[in-house]
């Protein structure tokens, strides 16, 4: 394995954490907090530090997939220790533990909180706070690498790959590096729209830019105790909306820009997406319509909640948590199913449930005529076996994560409910669960083992299980 | 579709059924009781029906994969039907769907119950409500087309497979005849070895009969309103014991019977399955042994219960719904995973859990070396990719099946707990779950439109939700 490749680019990906952690500093010097030598002096001190290792001689610039997946599982270790250090210097998470699974949670676009109170934090690390959200979102080491100069033999690929969410990462321009710029630009001109409607709704600049972090990066930490952007339903409306756009591939959002219309409006991962959201709201909304004042208002609600949860930012405007069953349940499986592949959302994505499902018809069809294999078809196209065993795998590994988890969990004898949401709130990077860790509640109660726990199942859900895998597979590190 | 076999063979199963009902009523004749009559006229209604049934004029007897599945997922219905017949006419379930559900419960081995006082019922009707768990334990369907004299060219080895849970059927022999034969003899054999281990244990005939019943069956229906053998520790470890071989895949037996000590040890379900019931056991009673006086106490009531679950019988010596959270999520894994392919158990089936780890496992190694697919090996031999992708495909539509029963069961407005672990107790072929249809309750409070849907979770459970799907699908009954 070229590990001074590996040490390389994690080099520059701390010394770009370093320049990140200006922005918060800029923050502090605006609100005049004492924070601000903090931040400075961790910013510099990461810069420093990532230059340090980008010293290191590299003999072979070429890396495999093996390399990209241990790249960007290190990353992303690396990435949430260095992003914890200020949480605990500037004292306001004093616990490092907690400090960690905060930042893991904001990096992972999770939003699972420690904190019983935000509004105690400087605005500096609420700034902070958020933008780990924004830049966990889009993937950040593809990020370092596409600005680096130096492009690594196709390499690219590798780590493009091990980084974005969903069982497959379609070029849209023959480079890698073009396809992630095209993705970066949507990113950005997204969210700064959403800044602008925001602003437009009578939000101040601050919160418009956190919330939007948030919504961006479906990650979903509050900036305020009470609920988001609370008595303005202006807002709400606008994020609910930008959410769901947020869960959608933005593979699809590419064919919009280059006009091909048609493609986009047959895609059947955006069709079953919207389906799945719009039938929950629906649902939903007649559920607890008898719980609201007027059928608009639970629809508006059901709205917010069901984009919130299944694109897994985990923003509230109402306690979902008093529900009545079948909403909760509606709420607990839309979790599961989560976003889009190549969104920011996290969850099992839609296009592995579409595969299962057409998986699951062919067994039946099979059943009867044993001799017929017929490939599954999306979009119209036959899916590759090898992609099919992949969705299966992962489907496998999945499930045999969350038992592990759930049972590491269960050590603690807090209620089923709350142990089975927490883990399922955090691999699929969502933020609330029910009952302790619902709407209103938080991950504060949990032992630091448990903590520990629901950060790895954070970076595994972000990672989606592979890159974390390999990273302690003894195979990984053994001389040839 | 041969339609006028199908048929036939339902008649030969409804005969067979009424033959059947003789023996509760000869229980009746014994303690005096004033059911004899109900289940003497249910018995000859069967037996003539089924005669007049099987009177239809065949002109072609070969079946295949379709007619197999569709007569197995028919029959079940029917025998269900028949069977809850005499629970209704004798007024001690006087709701027909109570009956029904009562007795799909029985068949399936699942042993869920709507009753709120089993005392009550006469000892005919216990004994049937037993004798239904022994009669669906193995498999009747493949029983009475064994015992027809036509053979129907080769077509049984689709109903045995129809039938028997797990993925595979492996022969033993030659014929699927006597496959079948040798697989009733080794559970009519150990059934009588556990009857006459009870009664050493000084329990009575009628207590030793059904309770073996049960078990043999991994069924699980209660004779008393009290813990099983309550104050009979001995008959307790007994029972335990034989739940626990019950749950051993058969064809481990045959080579025991054929000498074959070696594969026997090495085969990887049997010590998968030992490892995971020994390994839960063991937690088990560490995590609850304040809860007890002793540890050997502790022990005793894990390895009972942790058998019952995992084998998905059902009995219980101690309500394990008040256990520690550890002990509670261990009891939901077990109960997921259940018994060995091949056993009278449900669940999953151990032998699908091995194959998706190892699914798993390819999956990360082929993550670093993309271009080498390796053969998934069980007991030595590599498995073949359709058996993989049946695997994978079954616990697609297992997930899809147990979701949508959530949302309907969710329409009441019962806990969370409740209503998922009554989805995952019928799914899995179990009995209890946890919370209201825990150990000590039932599921009596459930609408009439949950026991359909908890019904229909039983049968696609046991039947292992092929031969359903076959059933219901418009393409079965489409004509050429």
């Amino acid at each position: 394995m070229n590990k001074r490749m590996i040490v390389y680019m994690l080099g520059r990906l701390v010394s770009f954490e370093g320049i990140l952690l200006l922005f918060p500093t800029l923050v502090a010097v605006i609100y005049k907090e004492n924070t601000f030598l903090t931040y400075l002096c961790c910013a510099l001190a990461l810069i420093l530090l990532g230059l340090l290792m980008s010293l290191i001689k590299i003999k072979d610039k070429t890396i495999f997939s093996k390399e990209g997946l241990v790249t960007v599982a290190l990353g992303w270790v690396v990435l949430s220790l260095g992003g914890a250090v200020p949480f605990c210097l500037t004292g306001e998470i004093p616990s490092f533990i907690d400090a960690f699974f905060e930042t893991v949670s904001g990096f992972t676009t999770t939003g699972s909180s420690i904190l019983t109170d935000v509004e105690a934090l400087s605005k500096s690390s609420i700034f902070w706070r958020s933008f780990t959200h924004w830049i966990g979102g889009m993937g950040v080491i593809v990020f370092v690498i596409a600005t680096m100069k130096m492009a690594a033999g196709g390499g690219n690929i590798y780590l493009l790959r091990s980084e974005s969410p969903g069982p497959e990462v379609s070029k849209l321009v023959p480079s890698s590096k073009g396809t992630a710029k095209i993705l970066y630009i949507i990113y950005f001109v997204m969210t700064v729209i959403e800044i602008i409607a925001l602003l437009f709704c009578g939000l101040s600049l601050f919160d418009s830019l956190t919330i939007s972090f948030g919504t961006a990066g479906t990650g979903g930490f509050g900036i305020s105790n009470s609920f988001t952007a609370a008595n303005n339903p202006a807002a709400q409306t606008v994020i609910a909306i930008f959410m769901a756009a947020f869960g959608v591939n933005f593979s699809c959002y590419y064919l919009l820009l280059v006009k091909k219309f048609k493609d986009f409006f047959k895609n059947e991962e955006l069709r079953a997406y919207l389906f799945i959201m719009l039938g929950s709201v629906l649902i939903v909304a007649l559920n607890i319509a008898k719980m609201y004042e007027s059928f608009g208002e639970a629809l508006h609600h059901s709205f917010f909640q069901v984009s919130s949860i299944m694109t897994t930012t985990g923003y509230t405007t109402t306690d979902f948590n008093a529900w009545p069953e079948l909403s909760r349940m509606i709420m607990l499986i839309v979790m599961f199913i989560g976003a889009s592949a190549g969104s920011t959302g996290g969850g099992i994505k839609v296009i592995r449930v579409i595969i299962l499902a057409k998986v699951g018809r062919r067994e039946i069809q099979l059943a009867t005529k044993p001799n017929k294999v017929s490939p599954i078809r999306c979009d119209g196209k036959p899916v590759s076996e090898a992609m099919v065993r992949s969705v299966c795998s992962y489907f496998a590994i999945y499930m045999i994560v969350f038992v592990i988890s759930l049972l590491l969990i269960s050590l603690e004898d807090k209620d089923i409910v709350s142990n089975t949401t927490s883990v399922i709130a955090t691999l699929n990077n969502i933020g609330p669960g029910l009952e302790i860790v619902g709407a209103t509640g938080n991950y504060s109660t949990y032992t630091n083992f448990s903590k520990l726990v629901l950060s790895a199942d954070m970076l595994l859900g972000r990672l989606e299980l592979l890159p974390l895998f390999v990273l302690f597979s003894p195979k990984t590190w053994k001389r040839r």
